[in-house]
């Protein structure tokens, strides 16, 4: 049962029969009817009747004889009035959309009941025109190719969309053009594709979108097949480079109203972070992600099938152990398994704390060494160690971490530390200050804490601290839909955070320095993890 | 100069320019500049940039570097941001029309200023559908001619409507697509078919129209063609026969806000009556305009060129004297006319005080004997009085009255006084507490207030209560559009108005038999007025 009024109401009216003695016209003895039917919250809400709504809405409640229900969608202080039916309907679907660069993740929810009718995801097209948000933003100015670059890459997002709505509406046996609404979640880059408005100036100096905050629109607008009148409400972002799908995390873990100070990490191709309580919120963002995404490690891969998401080397019996997603032959790494690599190969001394690969040290066992041997191999003239050999692999490649893949991961590690460390200062607190770390995505799925904290990724805090959150983005999306005050909620959290530029932050580049060891420059900052000078 | 903040307004805002330190985006950066620039009765709404405008609007901004001028239309509570533009323009235009059935009337309005840019009249096309209200319900409901008989009026008024802006916008130098807004007031059956709604019920009992108060919408919706983005405000109606056309009287003569109570008289097809003050409203409308509208007198027509507004028979010298509306010679007798004409006819005793004509009467004067001789004659087999001799006729016709017509306007007249009987006595007071009387349209222009209390049809108080006010439909209509506050306070008045539904009431039918004589059944209520019993 929900306990919010949603975005999207089905209410029941009766209305006075028609009289000599009473002469109020149709739709204004619906409008009537309604606001004496309305909860108490939404009782001072004016009602608007669109106007390409109003001859069907006066018939159908002519015909229902002055009884039935309709539909209304709360919109900044007022309700319209969208539809009259005799009989309830089933269900008042709704879309909550994450909009990722490469994939599509949607919920279909029921606004009647709250309960989620279909979940899935979906490529987003785009990616054709480009895998990344600075090839597309290029691709978006482009006018070859019989049309502009910019309507392309809109036409690509808006039939992924529509194509997965399709999806969900067959499984939940709903059609399309009942939905009543949608929600979206996404960086700033992809919220200007799917508006079709230029996305030019978010590269460019000094980095400012068309819009951050755009209003709510209907959906046909731009070419989503669901109600005529259903409209789209955007996650407003920040900046260029903190968008709606941080602020929708903030609203779905609820840092803009927890008293003690909390803070949400999501790592994509950026690290996002934000801390704050009911006070205040600051965030900040910086490359701390490509090593862990995929993008940078020639082994790397997203967290899907075939990633090898989980490493352990067991120093007695000196055995390698791994899991691959959905245990499916591997791939490659995805970041989890990167971060369980790296951090197991340091308790085992095979990366020293430089994180450069050693193959002897004073001291050294024999069962290490053979081990070594082993896996620490001369491949296509460079070193690299041995994850999974071709023979178990999905592809007869093996799965190998190169010197190069292990230098890009320490720079991913010393900048999300770096991020962290000035984000705290910026506020003059300290970790242990945090009652809750709060880890987004399939990043915080998956990723060991204490092998991030022994890298020294992530604070030496108690591991209950964190909690991984799944995808943050996509829930903030089904709470706009789920509760109508979240909308005005979202808003207010962008427009009450402060954003800390890393580009031009000087602590930054100086916490990344420090940071660009095994845990720390500073071993003291890591009692929990050994070291090994 | 305004004294009003308009629906309309330009209003110059400096954006901080954007920086590293200042990453807002371009529409949110114009939003908050607007903020700062807002009247402070304004100060406090919302701004919502329509999504068919970013584009465009972000393009300006930035190429006028930040500074410029907004529009932006007011809309219940919040700002609708739809034009940015560097210079200012030179007016700011927005049409206030009054939706007759058979003409329409508009100002063209300067929202900049509050000046009228130009004013018009033109043909309402429906008239070739049908000449009166009842007529043009039945043709809506016509399916042949291939088409649908309501699509065929909704067309014919648009295209009245749209070919009347050309004329203005030509006279007044402006572009029909920078019309900023309309505002429209009209009888209930007039607003329908402007939207192009079914007025099938509003004569069918209970005469429920389908609505009211429609809410605000765009008018390329109905096929005007202005602003994209302009909206239609229509004045709300009460009922299927008191619409908002005489809401809008309400609001141009200021009775809802009256300290005394007043009344405001509006003779039309129908005689709508409204009487009250800030407190309270009551109103009722009945049928006693035909004979002085044109409908039903043989030889009445439209208060135009061509018609006779007065009438004078000077009792000394027993000649009759005339004048015609722009002096042309005379087509027929228009409302005034024929009060002018009866009320001189009874002070010469050529019609008695049961509105007949009577050729002696004892102590009959000589001279008064040659006159009737000369005007009451006999054609086409029954009597008439001779105005206008066929020689001196703008057609060839002799303009004339005959007893039909005489007992037409003795229903009309008879039917005006009891309207406003019915409506003293329901609030418990005598026409002596009226401060003031307005009385509407060309019926308030031309009539001669004395010559109608000759004929018991208004009420005998001292002629300066009695005050022509214009075509209150349309000076509301602009004041919708020179007030941001005028339209709800339109929606209040038809909230509170009480509608007295004369088809239903007793009390108007005894006093419509009552006053059935000139000056009534009982003339010790017209002390004025010479009685010949």
């Amino acid at each position: 049962m929900l306990k919010t009024i949603p975005l999207v109401a089905l209410i029941r009216v009766e209305a006075v029969q028609p009289s000599l003695h009473d002469n109020t016209a149709d739709l204004d003895r619906l409008k009537a009817a309604l606001t004496e039917s309305l909860p108490a919250q939404l009782r001072s809400c004016s009602v608007h009747i669109p106007f390409a709504c109003i001859v069907e809405i006066a018939a159908s409640f002519r015909a229902a004889d002055f009884t039935g229900y309709v539909i209304v969608h709360y919109e900044h202080d007022h309700l319209v009035l969208v539809d009259f039916v005799a009989e309830p309907p089933k269900s008042l679907p709704v879309l909550a959309l994450d909009l990722g660069s490469t994939h599509l993740e949607a919920t279909l929810l029921d606004c009647l009941t709250g309960d989620t009718l279909a979940r899935g995801a979906a490529l987003n097209r785009q990616v054709t025109h480009g895998a990344d948000i600075l090839t597309r933003i290029h691709f978006a100015e482009r006018k070859d190719e019989g049309g502009k670059g910019l309507a392309l890459l809109q036409e690509a997002v808006i039939v992924s969309i529509n194509g997965l709505l399709d999806e969900l509406c067959q499984e939940a046996e709903v059609k399309a053009q009942d939905v009543q609404a949608v929600a979206v979640s996404g960086n700033t880059t992809m919220v200007h594709l799917l508006l079709g408005i230029s996305p030019r100036h978010i590269c460019r100096e000094p980095y400012i979108p068309l819009v951050n905050a755009p209003d709510p629109f209907l959906a046909q607008e731009i070419g989503l097949k669901l109600h005529k009148q259903a409209t789209v409400r955007v996650l407003p972002g920040r900046g260029s480079y903190f968008g709606g799908d941080l602020i929708s995390g903030i609203l779905a873990t609820g840092l803009d109203q927890a008293e003690e100070t909390c803070m949400l990490i999501d790592v994509g191709t950026n690290a996002e972070v934000v801390m704050g309580n009911s006070e205040w919120l600051i965030a900040c963002a910086g490359a701390a992600g490509p090593a862990l995404e995929g993008g940078v490690a020639r082994m790397g891969m997203r967290a899907a099938s075939g990633a090898v998401e989980h490493v352990a080397i067991d120093r007695n019996t000196w055995q390698l152990d791994w899991r691959s997603i959905n245990e499916t032959p591997p791939l490659g790494l995805c970041g989890s398994g990167l971060i369980d690599l790296v951090a197991e190969l340091y308790l085992a001394r095979i990366v020293d704390l430089r994180g450069k690969f050693q193959s002897t040290f004073p001291g050294q066992p024999a069962a290490q060494r053979r081990f070594v041997k082993e896996h620490l191999l001369e491949m296509g003239g460079e070193q690299v160690f041995l994850v999974v050999a071709a023979g178990e692999a999905g592809n007869a490649e093996p799965v190998v971490l190169s010197q190069l893949d292990l230098d890009a991961m320490m720079r991913s590690k010393a900048a999300m530390y770096a991020i962290l460390v000035t984000l705290i200062n910026q506020v003059g607190l300290e970790f242990s200050d945090l009652a809750r770390i709060a880890v987004a995505g399939a990043f915080g799925k998956h990723i060991d804490p204490q092998q991030a904290i022994t890298l020294g990724m992530l604070p030496d805090l108690p591991l209950t601290t964190f909690e991984p959150v799944g995808n943050s983005s996509l829930r903030g999306a089904e709470m706009i839909l789920l509760d109508h005050t979240a909308f005005a909620r979202s808003l207010e959290i962008a427009r009450k955070i402060t954003y800390i530029e890393l580009n031009v932050n000087q602590e930054f580049m100086i916490r990344f320095s420090g940071s660009r060891f095994i845990p720390h420059t500073d071993p003291e900052l890591f009692p929990s993890v050994p070291s090994f000078r």
